[in-house]
């Protein structure tokens, strides 16, 4: 198997990155019942290229510019193959300290790496802050899980004026932001929460603005609802635009709202020095969230989130029976509770092989690798005059369409997708149909980006 | 690292199951913070030993008692290590078809496996039923999933007579129940859910019986409450009761409330057609789930979940952007789309691999030899007077006291954890302190059981 994968890496580059298989078509190539008795292991890794690969679509492949990247990478593995040998369930201090301990440090270690202010770390013995980081499995939960919080919090204030309303009235008041570039998965929270979210314009940088929120927020209060949460995007989906955090955060601040910033693909280029001025405003966050998963090669499920203070997720989340309590349990911070599962993985191993193998400076050169990779195609697009690009390039992510219809670019793409050599999705920016394209692998080479150019 | 990882599982028996460290002190063996340059990977491989193994609660040794099993196995690290070097994110069909397509027929052989109702099973392209099964992270998470949806459901059907409420308002009516031995992750749902959540007298068995449900039901619709969900656990965590699903299921069907199973560790038991008279009900499930993460040797995270009818799932997570719509949207079961996280790892491979190199009869006699070793165990404990037996032995679980005052038990446990030779936990059962003593591991012999009789 690691033969397997490591030529299966290696040799990436000849498979067709989009499969050409139709919905269901794996069903004849496999019984319909588990077998009674063992199958051969020669026929079960047999069918790893009969059954499976057949119907990959290849995240690592150099001409993968779909979506944002998922890299793997060695250290990466090799940590998770290690925790998935130990498979040690972290969901108290006790029931695996490695577990709770290196997750604390690790991500003490990564918020250092992206300049977080200290009260978002944990701290050592001498100075524990109220706040820190933990790995969670995606940035999707980590939304989910602060509008949780944030919602504990405006019952929780609001119930002191009013002790006499139910939460769950309460809660028909509550009101989150996000801009209307905002992903899915903040809509997706707010239904889940039961709480109304309204989608902000953005401006013509595709940016949410302070007096944009600050409006909302009066209008919305005159009409007797409660604002609760904002959720700020750094690097949209759509177009990796960034939200404007030093007028969004005062804001904030001043109505006493919950800020979450969901920086799920740029947060790992704020390891580079150069790109934190879209963090400007950090300081007034209540939780920070990014996927190292995607562009930091430690391969998904991690998504890194931080918090100033965790009393609100403790008051959420905190349910205790006596088979989870130890001697112990006084002493340690209690990251295990702040999300809606209880059993966890040991994901800080991948995530602390990684830091240490490639070391800070060779996670930078990587990001600086996708950045550059990502202008000379901008420079591509922008050199042949039937293209346009649609949005400022920020990082790895060049979004462009044909000059023209919106219909010129759809069949563009869907002709590129069918070929397979290069594969790349859409999305929709005020209307315009365009296509998205991202740096992911760190296998792509200046030769690949050329080769893209294939209109 | 393959051959540490096979030395680590093959010589598990000589280190302490229970580590022998104090909260903190993984500090002083680590930097502050990330290297700058690479480490060596010398270095860091040795660290495994010196850092980590020293803080780790070994959940593979022979000699662990406590929790319920998270076993591992050979096939089952062999198919998370390639899943893990594809790393493609099953959010949609086209992401990775291989993922979606794999997991669908996994699920409906292991639902075969279990005997499960055809309604439950996808089906072939002849006969798609509106059902089917999908790989949840934990079991918490189908707990809460599956309230999500009953509470759409729920919402739906009440709004048809009163249109004029908002949401937020029914939901603050809505309430669910579940036994006094139900899992904390039930209670934990009902409060992220906003909604109340009853629990209910177990009787002498620690099994929820009809007719509490069905008074608790009448007596609530009286005081204008919206009954809407039960969860009913096979194989509670305190003592491996069972829920009388025969008597709960024709209430519930009766009543409209939507019926979910939570058989987290006894689900894997099923396979073995001897144990199935447990399910006996299981028609009247809306939901099911079980834990192949725990006794099914597929290591952790990996839980399955049956639905008889997807419509409320979808309306519960339903959301759609254009970056997400592919050619073949239409035609494909949306399971991706039965969860929080947008994101999914290709966790279906792992199953596929231990289901084939074990065989439906290897894993049964893993079943079978787990329920004989706790046999030997219940024997061992009752035939010293000293001992009781707190509650039926159910599969492989036992739990205990010592005759007398708790503290005399408690003192004991605390005793016995301290040596880090064997480990267990403890439960509280009807205010009784009891210990609960699991057979977890195939490395687990004859011999092992006698040594455990340490008292
Ligand atoms: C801005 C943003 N937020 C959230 C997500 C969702 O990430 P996850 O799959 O980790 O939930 C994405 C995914 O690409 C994203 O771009
Ligand atoms: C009956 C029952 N339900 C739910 C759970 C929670 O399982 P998970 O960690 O997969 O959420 C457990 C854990 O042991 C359990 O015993």
């Amino acid at each position: 198997m690691v033969d397997y994968i490591a030529d299966y890496l290696q040799q990436i580059r000849d498979r067709r990155v989009f499969p050409d298989v139709k919905p269901g078509y794996m069903q004849s190539l496999v019984p319909d019942e588990a077998p009674a008795r063992p199958d051969k292991w020669e026929d079960i890794f047999a069918d790893v290229e009969r059954v499976i690969m057949p119907g990959v679509t290849h995240w690592q492949s150099p001409y993968m510019h779909a979506y944002f990247p998922a890299l793997n990478s060695y250290p990466s593995l090799l940590g998770d193959m290690l925790a998935n040998a130990i498979s040690s369930l972290g969901f108290t201090w006790a029931s695996s300290p490695a577990c709770t301990e290196l997750e604390t440090i690790v991500m003490d270690w990564l918020g250092k790496m992206l300049g977080m202010p200290s009260c978002f770390l944990h701290g050592d013995r001498h100075s524990r802050s109220m706040g820190g980081g933990c790995i969670q499995t995606t940035a999707s939960d980590c939304t989910f899980v602060t509008l949780l919080a944030a919602r504990t919090e405006a019952i929780k204030r609001y119930k002191v004026g009013q002790p006499d309303l139910e939460d769950a009235e309460i809660n028909g008041r509550l009101i989150g932001y996000c801009s209307d570039q905002a992903h899915s998965s903040v809509e997706k929270a707010g239904l889940i929460g039961l709480v109304k979210m309204r989608f902000l314009h953005s401006d013509d940088n595709l940016s949410l603005r302070g007096d944009s929120l600050q409006e909302a927020i009066t209008a919305d209060r005159e009409s007797g609802l409660i604002p609760f949460y904002v959720c700020a995007t750094l690097g949209t989906t759509g177009a990796c635009a960034f939200d404007n955090l030093r007028e969004i955060g005062p804001v904030c601040e001043k109505e006493r709202l919950w800020l979450h910033m969901d920086a799920a693909y740029a947060g790992s280029a704020f390891i580079c020095p150069e790109y934190r001025s879209w963090m400007l405003g950090i300081e007034f966050a209540d939780s920070f969230a990014f996927n190292p998963s995607k562009w930091l090669m430690v391969h998904f499920d991690c998504s890194a989130m931080w918090v100033k203070d965790a009393t609100a997720l403790h008051r959420t989340f905190n349910v205790e029976p006596l088979y989870l309590q130890h001697e112990n349990s006084g002493n340690v911070t209690a990251s295990p509770h702040w999300q809606i599962a209880l059993s966890r993985r040991f994901r800080s191993l991948k995530l602390w092989f990684v830091l240490r193998c490639f070391g800070v400076e060779g996670l930078q050169k990587h990001i600086r690798r996708g950045v550059e990779l990502a202008m000379k195609f901008e420079d591509l697009v922008r050199s042949d005059h039937r293209f346009e690009v649609s949005a400022p390039r920020h990082l790895g992510m060049v979004v462009f369409r044909i000059a023209g219809a919106n219909e010129l670019t759809e069949e563009l793409l869907k002709r590129l997708n069918k070929q397979g050599k290069v594969h790349m999705v859409p999305a929709s920016l005020k209307g315009n149909y365009v296509i998205r394209f991202t740096v992911t692998s760190q296998f792509t080479t200046e030769v690949d980006i050329e080769r893209s150019r294939v209109f």
